[in-house]
């Protein structure tokens, strides 16, 4: 536990939260700031800061419960869609430090934006040799 | 494989790709639309729609792959942050319908835009209620 984190404050459960599931490795939460009705984050109960720190028994556990939640968000809310977001760094939109996925329920019309304009890139084989290089 | 599958003729050749990496339930390959520079997708080889329909054994071999190639990724582009993105259902943005997730490096001052104002969503105990009643 980090002391001044949010996230490890509510997991210590000395912050109050609208608790959907947890088991030994996660915590599945309402956001308290939802882009839609039923937007949950599934809260690694490990304080690890993002992608990058975590282990690999760490990582095996995440989509399984994303799926979970995604399911159950999916029946309860009756949606069109859903987004599963998680976001690593200020400049990629990650405002808590501590490693959570977002699993958002989208409907028609709603005020989600998730697009870009692609970028007009050429040089793709220079482009995946380095990222090769880096594995 | 479903024959008019663009993803799967890629996983099976009959379509060129950039390819990253691979292992026996994964492929890793350069989005040919980038949002930023090494934007890489990772498609599950076995041909399923979306989250919806993974397995748990399928799902548990998501989020290592995509740490491990953030991990790449951040150190080939010295990118500012990454998102991990997977999206279910044409009102989420999925473009082809077999699952993938984005991995997505982010730079200042670049084009993309994950962003939604919040619901004014009041009711919290009742939607979570009805999520828990579907889990």
């Amino acid at each position: 536990m980090r002391g001044n984190c949010i996230f490890c404050k509510i997991i210590e459960e000395e912050l109050p939260s609208y608790k959907i599931f947890e088991d030994d490795f996660l915590l599945s939460i309402l956001d308290i700031k939802p882009w839609s009705r039923g937007h949950v984050v599934i809260i690694l109960k490990n304080h690890k800061e993002n992608i990058f720190e975590l282990s690999e028994a760490e990582a095996e556990k995440i989509f399984p419960m994303a799926r979970k939640i995604a399911i159950a968000v999916k029946k309860a809310t009756d949606c069109d869609g859903i987004n599963v977001i998680q976001n690593n760094g200020e400049t990629a939109g990650q405002t808590i430090n501590h490693f959570h996925i977002h699993i958002i329920p989208r409907f028609e019309g709603d005020k989600v934006q998730i697009e870009a304009a692609a970028e007009g890139i050429e040089d793709f084989e220079a482009v995946k040799d380095k990222i090769i290089q880096n594995l």
